[in-house]
């Protein structure tokens, strides 16, 4: 038994190109458990000998379980924060609840909204995700099986935080969390201080799509910001957040004692990360235009 | 001609399989220019299609050109910065001249020793990686070809700052500059009043190693603390560095005037990065038993 499982794990590999196809990671696959072509996109878990279960859309590696925390925490956490008192919350994409999970942790949150168009891929979390979906079926949250661009036209003056957590602009159903059109449909479903969080890719092989992201959001918001934090298996390990804010700006209205006394665990996020998250080495200062 | 350079760009591929094994990133070679098995180790520099020259030593990634800045920036101005008067600096290892590159643009500095086993680096930096060495000749510099755990244990008090430039520690001659007893000839060389500082690792595929380098410096050193910086094609991306200090403290001490009146041009430091880079995510302050 011993052999053929080292048989396994030597042959099954997983390589995902980066953007321009001139380099990747590459992951060894103990076992496939899922693969499935969605209306929507092609969706696979593997197991990975040190990193549990990967999920992957469309090639692209979505999180692996020994660092998702890293992703979810930071994307779920900045924003939330920088709202003196988040009660509804939206989440685009982000099927597999691990963004859901974070924005539970809160107890001001009365509603969370999880709007996935991809129904498999939601189903494929609660069966394979354990860590990642155990919020799906918490009472405060909602989930809708929806295009996220269409469903958030239906809303005005409604969230106090929506979150996007998109794959890629070029993969899926990304494209739609990526225009113009939708950041401002964003912003009108956002009460008169909300807070608008999205993933905006990494700036080293996606530099390109890292500015469009910041210029869009904007020209929308009058205060945007851009972050960043690790994210061990995505590309470049270096990902961007932008936050687009109607009122409250995420680093002069940051109130760290709330942070001090929060009781959820948690891995990455802390007070000084909030800020210093901020912090943008010079090559994206200039990519974005922000000093 | 065409269709040969297109031949060559698809079937060349470099791998470099990350702690454990199963994982690692892959490059796709546009042309190998040099490699040479030196008494110390294997050296190879190929061309990537987007990130110009990879420096490789015993499979490990040193650098690209197109995203060394980050690393070289990070290693040196972090501690010359901590210093208010740096006017001797010692680099051990990285005879690739990164590194001395950057401490040669502190005008303060009327010495750079440095210090690199393997003469066979140099050489081939100095062929085929001209942004790196292009420091090399400079009248300030001292270039020294020795062990530098050997060469440390000379001084007692000569040196403001020391910064290690090494290899992984279990790669040619870098476990040498991961012991205790070369952090104390290190402090020994510094004056007074000195700071050193050390590349520490990757904290996802190569936690032991960063939990094991920051608790050896930190019995050594008064003062002790341990920032991040984003490496692009490093292993997870997530970089590691110790600085150990006599007297001065990085953050408390730091004079972001200095920066602010630096000419040299940088892409990645400035003073709020210096400043952020010290915030640990929550695994790390634990990794470290730094809050």
């Amino acid at each position: 038994m011993e052999d053929r499982e080292l048989r396994t794990l030597n042959h099954m590999l997983f390589m995902e190109h980066y953007t321009g196809g001139n380099a990747g990671l590459f992951m060894k696959m103990k076992r496939l458990v899922y693969s499935y072509q969605s209306p929507y996109q092609r969706i696979d878990i593997f197991e990975h000998p040190e990193f549990g279960m990967v999920l992957v859309l469309d090639g692209i590696t979505m999180f692996t379980e020994a660092d998702e925390f890293m992703y979810h925490e930071m994307l779920v956490h900045v924003p939330i924060f920088t709202h003196p008192d988040p009660k509804r919350v939206l989440i685009i994409g982000g099927g597999d609840g691990g963004s859901l999970r974070e924005v539970l942790k809160h107890n001001s949150v009365e509603e969370a909204v999880l709007c996935e168009v991809d129904p498999y891929v939601i189903e494929a979390s609660r069966k394979y995700l354990k860590e990642m979906s155990i919020e799906l079926d918490n009472p405060r949250a909602t989930l809708v099986n929806e295009n996220g661009a269409d469903y958030v036209r239906k809303f005005k003056d409604r969230f106090d935080v929506i979150v996007v957590d998109s794959t890629d602009p070029t993969a899926g159903e990304g494209g739609h969390l990526f225009t113009k059109e939708f950041y401002v449909n964003c912003y009108a479903a956002l009460r008169k201080d909300g807070v608008f969080c999205a993933e905006t890719e990494d700036p080293f092989y996606d530099k390109g799509w890292v500015a469009i992201a910041f210029n869009r959001i904007s020209s929308v918001f009058p205060i945007c910001r851009m972050y960043t934090s690790f994210m061990t298996t995505y590309p470049s390990g270096m990902w961007t957040y932008t936050i687009g804010s109607k009122t409250f700006d995420p680093i002069k209205d940051f109130d760290e004692e709330r942070v001090l006394d929060f009781n959820a665990p948690l891995r990455y996020y802390n007070s000084e990360i909030h800020t210093a998250a901020f912090a943008l080495p010079n090559f994206l200062r200039e990519l974005t235009g922000q000093f």
